[in-house]
This record gives C-alpha cells, sequence and structure tokens, in this order.
C-alpha cells in the first residue's frame, strides 16, 4: 500500500513552496480554512444547517497542507520537532511508551 | 534515520485519543495553538516583543498534533485524502508531477 | 442620527443569547466568522478569487456579534472593560488623551 | 454613567489606528487574540490549568479591539452594518423586536 512519511511531503512541499517571505499569506490561508473546520464541526453537531459542501475531512487536510507548507519554507524539520516534543510530553505525563519507542516495535 | 509516516503518526496518535466526542474540545486547543503560530509570526516580524518564550516551529508541531488528533478520532485516513485532494488540485493547476507521482519516483 | 452603546447592544443581545453554557458554541461560531474574515482579506489581497459572497464589512460584524454575546452571558460589562484595559495601555505607551479623557471632550 | 457608542469607539480609534494596509498586521494580531479567548475557555471549562495569566473578560475585549481597529482603518461604519445585518436576521428568523425597534423604545 502506498505510504508516505512527513519527511517526503515536506520534499513534495517544497516543489511547490520554497519562499520565507510567504509565511504571512500562507498563514492568512490557514486561519481560513481553520475556520472551515469550524464550521464543519458545527454542521455535524447541528449549529449549522449542512449543505454538504465541506467535510471535516478535507478540512483538516487542508490545515494540514498550509501548516506542512509554513513549516517547508522557514526550514522546519516537522518530524524531529514532533519526536522532540513527544518525548518531553511522554515525560512530563508518564506515558509510555513514547513515539520513538512506538515506532522501534512498529511494523507498519 | 529514523522516519515515520503519517499512518503511522495516527496509529499511535490512536493510542492516546480515541473517543469522538472529544472533536470539540481538541479543536479548541487546536485554535488556541494557532494563535500561538501567529504570535511567533507577530514576534518574527517584529509587531511583538520576542521574549522567547514561543517558537514557529514548537506552535506548528501543535497545530499538527491537534489536527492528526481530530482526524484520529473522526477515523479520518489522512494519508488517503491528502493524496486525493492533491490529484485535484494538480489537475485543476495543471501541476506535474503531483503527490503519488513524486512518491513513485522518489528514493528518500 | 440612530446611534447606540454597547451596553445598548449587550442588552439586545440578552435578549437573544441567555445561557452561560453557550459559550462553547459560540466560540465555534466566532471562529468559524474570523476565518470568513480571512477569506475576505485574501480576495481582497488578491490572494483567492473574488466571488462576492462575502465581505470584510459583514463578517467583521459577525465577529463583533459573537464576541459580545459571549461577553454577555458571561455577565461581563465590555464597556467597563474597554475603558480600564485602554488606561493601562495609554499609560504604558504614554498615549494622550486616552478614551476616557477622549470621551470627556467629545461631542459625538 | 459614562457610556460610549461603536461610533464613539471608531472615532477613537481612528487617532491610533489610520492606514488601511495594517489590514493584515492587525488582523494576525486579532488571531492571536482569538486563541486566547480558546485559552481562557479552556482553562474555565478545566481542559488546562488555570495560571490566572488569561481572562475571558480580557481576551473577548481585545478581539473586539482589533475587529473595531479593522473596520475603521477600512471606513466601515460598524453599527450601521450591525442595524442591517440584525433586520435582516431578525426578519429571516421572525424575531421582534429587532435592534432598532429595541433602540427605539430603549431608555438606557
Amino acid at each position: 500500500m502506498l505510504t508516505f512519511t512527513i519527511r517526503q511531503l515536506q520534499s513534495y512541499t517544497r516543489t511547490k513552496y520554497n519562499k520565507k517571505e510567504f509565511t504571512n499569506s500562507l498563514f492568512m490561508k490557514l486561519v481560513e480554512e481553520v475556520g472551515e473546520v469550524a464550521e464543519a464541526i458545527n454542521k455535524n453537531d447541528g449549529r449549522k444547517k449542512d449543505d454538504g459542501l465541506s467535510s471535516l475531512a478535507d478540512e483538516l487536510a487542508d490545515v494540514i497542507h498550509y501548516a506542512v507548507a509554513i513549516a517547508t519554507i522557514n526550514d522546519i524539520d516537522l518530524e524531529q520537532i514532533i519526536l522532540a516534543k513527544d518525548q518531553v510530553a511522554s515525560k512530563k505525563y508518564n506515558q509510555s511508551p513514547n513515539l520513538f519507542e512506538y515506532l522501534a516495535n512498529s511494523n507498519d
């Protein structure tokens, strides 16, 4: 089955977005998409009539798209920072396995 | 080098978050983190005095953390949706290779 | 000319929203509207094709609507807090007149 | 008792912010404050340890501050648009009195 790492996603993203000065513009798009996630949740919760025009899955993917794009143009290695932050959180909340250990034992 | 797929990250996330009814709470955390991304960008752009307490890398990782968590508890397969949306966007904007083709030719 | 105070707007809002437990739901709507402000700004800046479906004025009014609603159901006196915060900020940044002084000299 | 209209608040705001090109920067600040409202609600709901550093009242006032500032530099008459939108909504949802009628009968 086709699967891909966050590192690969960032490499691909770099072919599309590569200028650090677009940080602001990409963040403005991210905020727009966060609003659409809110809208999708509001529809799911019955706070808004569902017109079938937005879905939680689509809008979350858009949020991740722009977050990854902003990270990429700012030379942020997301896998590294996710692992590091997870290590701190796992220690703080005394959770085991942490992501590093989980991956070491994973056959995915 | 250790690397991981979004699928693996979702599997790991499932060990921590698994109840669909936490969608709202996790989204409230996501909004908090989006505000901190704004704060980090504002500091980088000189709109706010930098006190070293937040970094763009950390805050983006937090946004991705909560977006992945919300997707996971709602049984959303992020890799699948990212590939599908990329295929549509690449066709629309006449861009090549798309993510699928990029991964097929990648040696990462 | 018809004009109205924030206090009057809060009194009117109280006839529509009055349960503190709606804080979360109203905030979810606020986030949706903040996304639409982002969309309106993105259109104005040419980051998105303008389809005439949203306007900055409408979306800002919606943000204020929900912010006032959340304040109202939580018994927050917005005029009082706006005056108090302005006094602190004016002192900090050495600005004069502050809002209180401005209103005292205003004939609006 | 001192009270003030939104029109007066916009006049005062105009003495501080007056360049339309600051729309983006002010919106970035607004997003930061929306995140802090989320944080305050998360604390109130027990999703986050309360350190007493942010309050719902303060953060909502900040959101309104930046929304009013963006409206002001874009020459948006908030009272007019609030009245117009309320008229449409009241008709749509068959609610009475609307804001206009409420103010006409108000002795505040």
